[in-house]
């Protein structure tokens, strides 16, 4: 158990009001225990009460210990699987982790009429957004990985190469140095690239394309992801002139990170910057999202985000401008919450590059 | 719509005492919409009651449209996702997809305390066990495809392959006829086979290893899968003998499919035989699995399922015998249960092939 983590955890529970909670999901639970488990459609639950007591209860298939500071109860597959849970949740009030299956819910309600289910996941995530040592020393390491593979993709552009070609080495890279799996990277030739969801495929590089690298990974459990955009061998005026916006609205929103100030005030900030250059309508998506064992977690880096930044907050700063049928620019960094101002993360340069 | 299956569904849910349900998995919403979504965090829902009266309920972002016979009520990411599915349920009993997100759950019934929760998948999980005919076409033309794929990699076997190559190959010409995803095959070489979950890595193929195949992969959402072992250039009077034992196994156990048999009598029919032959104990597993839209759904194909055999279930028959440290053999056909015994979907042959 990792008894800091618990104790914030629990902290949380009393400001929310909540004495007794369920932790399943697969990135909470390990942030908590150290198991990392993917348990499908069995089950797996994480019991903790404003006490600090904590219990596990998993399938058997798991190979899960005991520990001293957590007693684990197991069940096997022809087990009713939250017969024990409910044999320690007390009467009341019980928070549910969000995304845990309404099947266990339900079969916890059929044994035990008394208890009231309530949202219940904001004690881990809250806890979970603020970063601590261990974590700081492995997103920093990640996004170092982030900048070699960026370095070692750009260097591939030729006359030949697909986006999907591309996408494949930069798995190979990531996997070359640890990365957990293979993910779906986002790599966009020229008009591809004004859709920001775009899907890497057989296009092939042209002259005078933008090229969006938008590549992320798991590796040891936490993300890196980062974005450049670079040009083929020409870049026109207005390339120039849009790459220099989103390049300043970047660098500015990230220049005004401190704690205090609000997620929507930094959101606002790029988006300000952008509006005024001429393609506000063009910045299609929030400035950013948190990352850490998820590549998507809290906090939301949008307008609608009213939450002060604290210090170990690490997310994306990715403000971009997307030219349907012509051409898309997305510059991407992670920061990170300091005392006075933020550590960009990232280090793979910002200069405008035309390549070949 | 797909009103055949709608009334399946409907006749289940009066069997069972349920006037309402929610459903919300991916596979079975395919199944009775034709949507295919996956909706991650967000929400999806399908409302469907006795009388037939169906409403889907979906974030804006799934890009759903309404139809005639399915109005669609959309929301957004900043709505309370269960807001119109509160308005239109009704009270009391409503059966809940096992897999719906326990937010969702928590969410409606803040909203409405009038409702009970109970299970609710049983209606549509025993309507898709039986296929029907646009979905028998599928799976006889995936698997022939799975024939063709087994050979194809059969004749890579040589010195210097690696599990790890030979796993890529299968995804390769899987992807090339059409698979709608990469997976994690199944290829081991000597010792490794004798693990049945054993994950392809750098084994590289020696003289006198027992080679399994196990391939498997969506295409148009319907899954194949197959097993094959053969032998590399040598195979010992052991190896014979349990290849000889677990083909007897399968072959036998396929006899004696027909309907009103009951499922478990199927697993043990094979156990039997494996027993018999003095190897009962590296028997390890159920004999086999109910497959479809998802690769492992019901019915089960165990000791444990007393569940009568009917025309159109789809299920795998694969023994196997796993002796630790040495080897592993498992043959595995897919079958469907016809009028008066069943279709074998997989031709590729399961004569003891010993290879270069």
């Amino acid at each position: 158990m990792k008894k800091q983590r618990i104790d914030g955890v629990i902290s949380n529970m009393k400001k929310e009001g909540i004495t007794q909670i369920i932790v399943s999901s697969t990135a909470s639970l390990y942030y908590l225990t150290g198991y990392w488990v993917e348990p499908h459609e069995r089950m797996i639950a994480l019991y903790l009460d404003d006490s600090g007591k904590a219990v596990l209860f998993g399938n058997e298939i798991f190979g899960l210990k005991s520990m001293p500071d957590l007693p684990l109860v197991c069940h096997t597959d022809s087990d009713n699987p939250v017969r024990d849970l409910a044999k320690t949740v007390k009467p009341g009030k019980l928070g549910i982790d969000k995304f845990w299956y309404s099947k266990f819910l339900i079969g916890l309600m059929e044994l035990r009429k008394d208890i009231m289910p309530v949202h219940g996941s904001a004690p881990v995530d809250l806890a979970r957004m603020m970063k601590d040592e261990p974590e700081i020393v492995l997103m920093r390491n990640n996004s170092r990985i982030n900048d070699q593979v960026m370095g070692s993709i750009i260097s591939l552009l030729d006359d030949r190469v697909t986006e999907n070609y591309l996408a494949s080495q930069v798995n190979k890279y990531f996997l070359k140095n640890g990365a957990d799996c293979e993910g779906t990277q986002i790599v966009c030739f020229g008009a591809n690239g004004a859709d920001p969801h775009h899907n890497s495929d057989s296009t092939v590089l042209q002259a005078g394309d933008s090229v969006i690298f938008d590549i992320f990974t798991p590796l040891s459990h936490y993300w890196c992801d980062m974005t450049r955009t670079v040009f083929y061998k020409t870049v026109s005026d207005q390339q120039r002139q849009v790459y220099d916006l989103v390049r300043l609205a970047n660098e500015t929103a990230i220049s005004r990170i401190k704690p205090g100030v609000l997620l929507s005030e930094i959101d606002k900030t790029a988006r300000d910057i952008i509006i005024k250059g001429g393609y506000g309508k063009y910045f299609t998506h929030r400035l950013g999202h948190g990352i850490g064992l998820e590549c998507h977690e809290p906090p939301d880096v949008s307008l609608a985000s009213e939450i002060p930044l604290e210090v170990g907050m690490i997310f994306s700063v990715e403000p971009g401008i997307y030219l349907p049928g012509e051409f898309g620019v997305r510059i991407e960094d992670l920061v990170m919450v300091t005392k006075d101002g933020c550590e960009v993360l990232n280090h793979y340069p910002k200069e405008l590059q035309v390549i070949g």
